[in-house]
């Protein structure tokens, strides 16, 4: 049987992009925020000063950006089990483009280049599952959908919820039992 | 009502990547190969000596590849009824990521980083049409399918036809026409 297709988002699902934003700010600003200041609130505003933008923008921001723990694991039992993208939003900070690609070869070797897709929006992305941060992305797909908590997702409650990435394979392991018993 | 998607390649479709071959075969090699002599043959084997495969790895080729002739007005042309993405199969080359998106900004600057997506395989890309030169794209396309004649292709009978961008507008206009007709 053809195996599954999942689109997996990069930041804040795979990427700690949030632990990245913070070390930046305390770094240039001497200011620690802490992960629960940032509940419920966009990103862009949560950090004062329009911080964020001007990170996105910096090279080597996303070059170097902690892995979400547990995402290198997880990421390869559900290769075993379903056909795995990388699907990220970087066209909107095109110097993205090439650190993001370095990212995945040093964090994720085994993910190959067929299976990697940068895209500007996410909605001709016709996968069978989606995991992403965004409401946005998680709207526009035919697919299941799950959103990786992040501080600004937290009210939303149309899109199954994962908190953690052995929250993301139990409940993808559960449907491929449920596919076969079907 | 919601305008229909169009996946749109670059190489041999909007960009003549083959006119580019033979520019720089002819220039490095003094010897010019028509275009008449890629028919039937995969683009790797029509230039001898593995030409192609290094001019894919050297910086500069993809950010100066001509415009193929027509592409910059039929793709403003279908952008008023259709939504439009350029859909590129980028990553086996990273080099070509940042270039193809400076070639985009330069030849097609009307298209949005929203409506740019470079990928690995194109297997999962789900619009309402797709328009390529390469039958591995096509093939698993769930929408229409039209194939972009190009040497290499030229024996193929299982995807629409389409010579040149009139013929494209031509076609998806009818598209248009026979939808409201419904």
């Amino acid at each position: 049987m053809k195996k599954k297709t999942i689109a997996i988002d990069m930041d804040n699902v795979i990427a700690d992009t949030v632990a990245q934003y913070i070390t930046w700010y305390e770094r240039d600003h001497g200011v620690r925020i802490e992960r629960t200041a940032l509940h419920g609130i966009p990103e862009l505003e949560a950090f004062p000063g329009g911080a964020i933008r001007k990170f996105l923008y910096t090279p080597g921001f996303f070059r170097t950006v902690p892995v979400m723990p547990g995402a290198q694991d997880a990421v390869q039992q559900l290769m075993e089990h379903f056909e795995v993208y990388i699907v990220s939003a970087a066209l909107e900070f095109p110097q993205s483009l090439i650190e993001k690609y370095e990212w995945l070869g040093e964090h994720f070797p085994f993910i190959s280049w067929r299976n990697i897709i940068f895209c500007g929006d996410k909605s001709i992305i016709g996968t069978d599952y989606m995991i992403d941060d965004h409401v946005k992305n998680l709207d526009t797909c035919k697919g299941k959908t799950f959103i990786y908590t992040a501080g600004h997702n937290i009210h939303i409650d149309r899109h199954t919820r994962v908190n953690d990435w052995k929250e993301v394979v139990a409940l993808l392991m559960k449907e491929l039992q449920n596919e076969k018993a079907d």
